[in-house]
């Protein structure tokens, strides 16, 4: 199952917002809706926007009625820019952008080469993905033993992705298809949700026993013994400063709570997600609408006139971090130096 | 303003879950109503508990038409069972009972002075309350400087009490009193949202400044320096294994990564709070209905056939406590010997 494919050119996503409800699909003709979809989260994850973002250039180039090259890539840089404004945070989505522009450069051909060549890219971007993905499941499913009960934060699963496997929950598929009894604790994730609407939609539908916790309730499962690990994406990892992992907001403090109690607190997420770029200082946390936390279902929880603060992620520091799976292989601390290590 | 109080023969409070959207007041004839206005957490808060705990059996002698102290007395004992069957963790409540029951004990006169004695013993406690948290308040006053940011979970404002003060906002309210510049980040508290509904009610009325977050941001709060302080009440501090503090839900999580960044973690009760019985291991967590969590605003958030936990309180060892905050003055630990000090 995809989370965002290209068909007949055009971009379907399966709408997010709508989810666990109903399953509705987005069909995206123009690439400002498949920007608008990232921007209101209809599609959200790390590496399913920097999917979402390639296409969405794709389609861009391929709705295109430009008749020379230098017409076409302006439309590019362009389409490039409105896509890299939607979210400020996810490293794929920056990534995905870079890529299909350094791709476009690459190919000296004609309109019709340039366009073909740009949805190729997207598509193999996709596929990549899930590979990757899969890869990352089949390494992190080591960490697993029998009987493990596994917390998790957010949704990294195939929602978050291209689809198939997702990052966090790639893993515990993976354990879970090698006939290892696994079973998810999913924090709810306030302000929108994921956990409680997107986590256990997908668990459930694969067949994984989940159950869904308030966030605060996270400390006391540790206490009680409750839980043996925890897993979560990321949206980006600073390697500047040896891997500060910025992840939906929340996971900084699990990662605390899990080092009191020895709870081994693992990180799965592809390279595209590693930005070796840009420092801790650098790194801007998006601030979302105060309207995700004052109402909820369509009612006011925040009295008028009271503000609120809604950071959408926060920072996590590798000290917290028992170690970092991705498509290589598990990269246990020191995080720079073994990830150097992985990649050549 | 007064929570709950004691008019004409009826017990009247504010039903705290239309809050903040509109004040309602319920009018109580029956201490059944009482009790399931407890229940249903149209009043909450430990100490708010207890006193209409008390009303509830004053209630339930001044409605009686016991004509001996035999049938009275039967009476009370099982109004008592009623009351005691609504609410497993808070202290309060059974500190409440027990209280009312000895008084009862001790009346010898005939029905009417008995009547007469429960319904001012009851009265009297709702008095006690509020002076209490007004003492409280000018103790732990000392502990805040001016410009502090405090943190605080759930409600422990005076919804949570008899009224006029409450128990940690009581502390936040005395210092604003005193001319010290506090401001409030209260954690809008999953899954009934007290912090973001009540507490976010009462500072804005107090003229407190007051900004609402997720549950999951405290890590990032405390990491970003935006927080110098933490206060919370509770429910029940377990005085056996050397003042175990039984609060909302996400407290624990919360005490963890303050002892993380060095923020001072306070907790405000009254000696009515305190339960010098019962061990760790007999302190009964209340699971509440998985509806809480599954369901806001009328909108179904997890999908059907996933299950929940839904603990309402959670257990803060005393290593994670920098002070606890009574009406006798401030406790320091090593807990269990400076509170001998502090009673006798």
């Amino acid at each position: 199952m995809r989370t965002v494919w290209w068909e007949k050119g055009k971009v379907i996503l399966i709408n997010q917002k709508k989810l666990p409800e109903e399953v509705v699909y987005v069909e995206c003709e123009d690439y400002h809706r498949v920007a608008e979809s990232i921007k209101t989260l209809e599609i959200r994850g790390a590496p399913a926007i920097g999917v979402a973002a390639a296409m969405a250039l794709a389609l861009a180039v391929h709705k295109s009625c430009a008749t020379s090259r230098y017409a076409l890539d302006k439309e590019l840089t362009e389409a490039a820019d409105v896509i890299k404004a939607t979210r400020p945070t996810a490293r794929n989505l920056f990534w995905a952008v870079e890529r299909i522009l350094r791709k476009a450069e690459s190919i000296e051909g004609d309109v019709s080469e340039a366009v073909e060549g740009i949805v190729k890219e997207a598509l193999s971007m996709a596929e990549e993905d899930v590979v990757a993905n899969k890869n990352m499941g089949t390494h992190g499913a080591t960490l697993l033993e029998d009987g493990d009960v596994v917390g998790t934060i957010c949704n990294a699963g195939r929602l978050a992705t291209a689809g198939e496997y997702g990052t966090a929950l790639g893993v515990i598929k993976v354990a879970h298809e090698q006939g290892k009894k696994v079973s998810v604790i999913a924090l709810e994730t306030r302000p929108v949700l994921q956990g409680a609407r997107l986590t256990a939609f997908e668990l459930k539908q694969d067949g994984i026993d989940v159950k869904v916790i308030c966030d605060g309730a996270i400390g006391y499962m540790f206490y009680k013994g409750m839980i043996d690990k925890f897993i979560c994406g990321a949206d980006r990892i600073l390697v500047t400063d040896d891997c500060y992992v910025i992840n939906k907001v929340g996971t900084h403090t699990v990662s605390i709570v899990a080092k009191q109690y020895d709870i081994p607190f693992y990180v799965a997420a592809p390279l595209s997600t590693f930005d070796f770029q840009h420092s801790l200082e650098e790194a801007e946390i998006e601030e979302r609408d105060s309207q995700e936390v004052t109402n909820i279902g369509g009612r006011r929880i925040v009295p008028h006139g009271v503000s609120v603060l809604n950071p959408a992620f926060d920072i996590t520091p590798p000290e917290f971090v028992s170690a970092i799976i991705t498509e290589r292989g598990v990269i246990r601390p020191p995080f720079k130096m073994n990830l150097k290590n992985i990649i050549s």
